[in-house]
């Protein structure tokens, strides 16, 4: 049980604030606008107090992206006894900063929750943030075990799952997928100004879903994108590529539809889930030609409480039968099929449409 | 009243199905793989059995866009007092093509109800999938009114909100506010063939709704596209452009911040609901320095039965005071700010610091 100080009473630094308390955490909360962290507090994120130098055992840094190295390095020297983290989007920078300003950077242990969401400030703060999402932790070759093993026990009390990785191999990563596609949808909201408000009238939950993060804080934004502009910048440009491709084949269909199911591809593999390497596999059933054989079967489904990941209906022409597949968990897949067996269904395992295939 | 025959039992015209069915109205469902229109008559979808010429006063024909202008001049001859209607997503081709091909032209009235999902098949199918969903109709120069008021019933008994525009301007909205983004999300999903599996694991909620609806089917989306691909390609050159400008800004903070504001303006334009113009207003409420303040203040509005569409929380660095601005319909700003004073709240409209600004 260590005692926590966040300094930076946003969404993050007081979701972590009710996402400690709930695990019956001492939290204290600190903000430049002393109004945030009061907000924060009243909201049950912490308490706000003078604090000695020996009253804290571990900082989370949770200020805009910019100020980070600095209140780092100050943090540093007012508890000489804490660990001290971030929650910055970008590592290796400030890794560097701390590492060359700092006489205490062991111990600083980087990190990185990676939720949040487009809105702002405390009252958005949610205790279950980070429930079951990742929180990368991301040693330097100077850290002590312990010092790592606090932040690795900051994240796993928030309810996160813990990746760690190198900052670089972070900061690769993030731009790929955080910091780009923060800018497609950027792109695409931004196209809107051209397009007439009548226009907007036709606008359905697709885009509303693609520009849902543009509508995230503009500064914010601005200080994560500069730290990162190398990496960014790389991706943007095969983006770029791929785009002028694109343009060229709206005219060639089989073309087209081969980068559209690049696409469909790409979107299929985030329901990897935590990056847990969980393969989706496909179970098949005959359904019968029975009145409300299909409902019957998703009511035993649903009973037999496996998680359908995705599901197609098929049909034989010839014979006139339909079939149904179903995306489970690969784990999960055998004992759906002899569940829904035991049931009296015809099920096997894979898409085709027999066993034999 | 009307009998509906839908041909086409797959995600949209099995909705459409179950919406009317909802309504009490006679369905009749068709599809060239009899399986799915029997699968859509089991979960309540409409009837599948054999119709003569004068059983049907309504054909909606939802089948997959390259067959619609076959299928509209098929059913214009198989019921020849019927109205016909299509729910393809460019509408301009079809009306084109069936006024060359059929003599009966003047009973095709083009329409697009603007709802979906990334799922396809008559077992996503939902009876409120309309509700409160934009329909477009686009009557041609050749329409009766009582023909045109057939396809505005359909569209009014699914639940949906009646847009009617003209063809060659739907056409051009649905490439802005539809196909590009669409395209975007693709662009998006694509690129993460580049991504080595080992950073999907950093990937957050942010790509994944930026990248959902590039998991829809690229068969359909094919087509769609190819249909409309001048309008998209115009548009796609402007998105080419754009990105350019974002790379060559990617190092210019000022520059970078501008226009990742023009994208957050783009996403706000689209809280505007249902094209029916009700702009958002603010609302801005002193937070007195009071324990609890903020969440007494929220429990208020709450009771108030305002719905917020977005909030911030500002502070007064020199007077140590909070403020909540809380956005609003602008139609409900002034009753939000009055309730609020009458419940004893310091509270103006606008999102300044004080009531004179």
């Amino acid at each position: 049980m260590h005692r926590v100080l966040i300094i930076g009473a946003g969404l993050v630094g007081s979701s972590i604030g009710k996402a400690l308390r709930r695990a019956g955490i001492t939290v204290y909360l600190e903000d430049l606008a002393t109004s945030h962290a009061l907000v924060a507090a009243s909201l049950g994120a912490g308490d706000v107090k003078p604090l000695a130098a020996d009253e804290v055992d571990l900082v989370v840094v949770a200020t805009p992206p910019g100020a980070i190295a600095d209140v780092v390095c100050r943090s540093l020297e007012r508890f000489p006894a804490a660990v001290v983290t971030d929650v910055g989007s970008v590592k290796a920078p400030i890794i560097e900063q701390v590492a060359e300003r700092s006489p205490h950077a062991e111990r600083y242990v980087a990190s990185h929750p990676m939720a949040g969401s487009q809105f702002t400030g405390p009252l958005t703060a949610a205790a279950d943030l980070f429930d079951g999402r990742t929180w990368v932790v991301c040693p330097s070759a100077g850290n002590a075990p312990e010092a790592v093993d606090r932040v690795r026990w900051l994240a796993a009390t928030t309810g996160a799952i813990i990746v760690e990785i190198d900052a670089a191999a972070h900061d690769e990563a993030v731009a790929q997928v955080s910091h780009v596609p923060h800018l497609m949808s950027i792109l695409t909201a931004s196209h809107l100004r051209a397009v007439p408000g009548e226009n907007l009238k036709l606008a359905g939950q697709g885009i509303r879903d693609v520009t849902r993060i543009a509508g995230s804080d503009p500064g914010m934004w601005r200080q994560i994108i500069s730290t990162n502009a190398d990496a960014v910048r790389h991706e943007l440009e095969e983006v770029a590529s791929d785009l002028e491709y694109l343009i060229s084949v709206l005219d060639r269909p089989s073309e087209l539809e081969a980068f559209l199911r690049l696409g469909q591809h790409g979107a299929h593999s985030l329901l990897v889930k935590h990056g847990q390497e969980q393969a989706v596999s496909a179970v098949t059933v005959e359904i019968p030609d029975e009145p409300r054989a299909l409902a019957r079967l998703f009511g035993d489904i649903g009973d037999l409480g496996f998680n359908v990941e995705d599901f197609e209906v098929n049909h034989d022409a010839v014979r006139e039968v339909g079939y149904l597949s179903i995306a489970v968990l690969a784990d999960n897949a055998e004992d759906l099929r002899r569940s829904l067996t035991d049931q009296g269904w015809r099920a096997w395992n894979g898409t085709g449409r027999n066993r034999d295939e």
